[in-house]
């Protein structure tokens, strides 16, 4: 018997017992073991996507457990494999798929969004999303590679190489995984965050922290890079603010990576994108090898996957985790989803 | 005997005659051939730069001329050479110049609008600004070089490559400079342009026009691309407009160029900037490289430099010149500095 958590419309869930979906030619079915809330789950549970998802609707993407049953012509898995997801589905035609650029195809299918995701104890998916975790890694930690695979690509995007400076802005989970990746290219890194928790989470994962609310940031970075400014600022916050900063920060021919998601146009300088030769660069989930790099640092301890789950709340108690989440304090809620026994 | 026009302030140029400056140690004294007038050198002659120029001032960096005389130590160079200049000297010492980034150093001064520049008949500049240009080439084509190594350099921070599509948002001297140059490089050129003098001049140019008043530009590009969009939009309009225009136009990892100068922020679709992982480039200026192919296009004709030429005056009615440009219907106006006698 399958339990999923499944979310009815107006930030409600509930949690019931369902049929196992067996796995088609190509699937496999999962037993779940934990499935972290991602800030995109937490929209959803408010509400703010009821026009993309449909309800009733199982989701969840951030997750690890074991592979559970075997469909017809899928190779190279085994019942009893550790494993973890990408999350993608792209449609192989649309012209960013034929450019090389699947992961941000013009119909992608986000699984846990667009189609059913991995909050519940059985879930059945396509072969081809699966990614191998090592029989080592604890799947608690395994849950943590989507996310870290997000900073990964992020990281990656930003040419980011050891002894430049970068700063990130908005130390959420997000923001701190990039600090730690960033951290371990070599980079000295500095994170603002207004939030005295997340600052020191922050200052425990070993990065500089900055309250921009008390400190002039643009003179800490200048006195902090020889009067350069930052190789690569990172803009996690969302906000108008945040975009302002970030401008002001880079060095000659440095490069702004946008990852957090501006529901609106946001002002920004293009007299200083010019004068400096200033980078803009989007970012948008992850490739095949991100996933491969953030597997090796989550596994290495490299991203101390420990500090950064601060709690583990059953399935019964979904929409409590959702709770505790929202109300902060919180960096990273796992759902345990019972396959993990 | 020299003769200069001298800005001094208010709008208002004085022709009259000067000394020659003799060229000190490691300088040479130039018989300036053609001046060109720049969009900075307008902004200069309405008084919007009035904080920026100390008058009187002898503006002017589009040139050329020959060697007319050689200060001491000054090797590699003859009395007669035709030349231009790359009008840029920096300190050497700022973090942007020791990170390799000369050409936008903290502290540069940019030759003709920041100290003495060409707008007159006897210049003496620095050895080391000096580009030779080929005997063959006519002096009036000359002074379109460093024009040109601006939409050089523009292109190739675009990384534009043969067979990408590309959008010239702006069809003023630079925007069609770019146009041509990305044309040069193999890539299908579009550009956008409300003016219909301007417009037709660039279909003269070979390039495909679109009034983006009249045809709805996305849709265009769109049809063109097989559904993909641009690969790179050059902004060229300086317009909040135009900005949008780009944005909407970027196909999944397209480049976006900020090649305008913007006096103040811009709203940007940074939602876009994420969802299709696009890039904004900064551009200012040129490098050595740029003005090596800039003189290769224009001596190979690439660049069609007599039909960019729309005027020639002499240095007697640099008013009028400025004047003519102004009304518009002008592209590049040079004017005639006596030293191609």
């Amino acid at each position: 018997m399958n339990r999923s958590a499944q979310y009815v419309g107006d930030g409600t869930f509930v949690v019931e017992a369902t049929e196992p979906v067996p796995p088609g030619p190509g699937e496999v079915r999962l037993d779940v073991a934990y499935t972290g809330i991602c800030g995109t789950d937490l929209h959803i549970a408010h509400g703010a996507m009821d026009h993309r998802v449909r309800v009733p609707a199982v989701i969840g993407h951030e997750m690890s457990g074991r592979i559970a049953e075997i469909g017809a012509g899928v190779t190279g898995h085994r019942v009893g494999d550790p494993v973890t997801v990408m999350p993608l589905d792209w449609c192989g035609e649309c012209p960013a798929c034929r450019a090389g650029h699947t992961h941000i195809c013009h119909r992608l299918n986000f699984i846990g969004i667009d189609s059913p995701g991995a909050m519940q104890r059985s879930w059945t998916v396509p072969a081809r999303i699966l990614v191998p975790l090592p029989e080592q890694m604890s799947l608690a930690h395994g849950a943590l590679v989507e996310p870290t695979a997000v900073a990964v690509h992020d990281v990656r995007r930003s040419r980011l190489t050891a002894g430049e400076h970068a700063v990130v802005i908005g130390a959420g989970p997000v923001g701190l995984l990039i600090g730690v990746v960033a951290q371990a290219t070599g980079a000295t890194v500095t994170v603002l965050e207004l939030d005295p928790g997340r600052r020191a989470l922050a200052a425990d994962l070993g990065l500089s922290t900055v309250d921009p609310a008390d400190v002039d940031v643009a003179g800490y970075v200048q006195d902090h890079t020889g009067g350069a400014g930052a190789d690569v600022v990172f803009e996690v916050s969302g906000s108008a603010g945040g975009v302002r900063t970030a401008t002001d920060l880079l060095a000659v021919r440095g490069r702004l990576v946008i990852v957090a998601i501006h529901p609106k146009p946001r002002e920004v300088d293009l007299h200083r994108v010019f004068w400096r030769e200033l980078e803009m660069i989007g970012v948008r989930v992850y490739q095949h090898d991100d996933y491969a790099e953030a597997v090796r640092l989550v596994h290495e301890g490299q991203v101390p996957a420990d500090r950064l789950i601060s709690r583990i709340v059953p399935l019964a108690e979904v929409a409590q985790a959702f709770e505790a989440l929202a109300a902060g304090g919180d960096v990273k809620v796992l759902i345990d989803c019972g396959g993990d026994a």
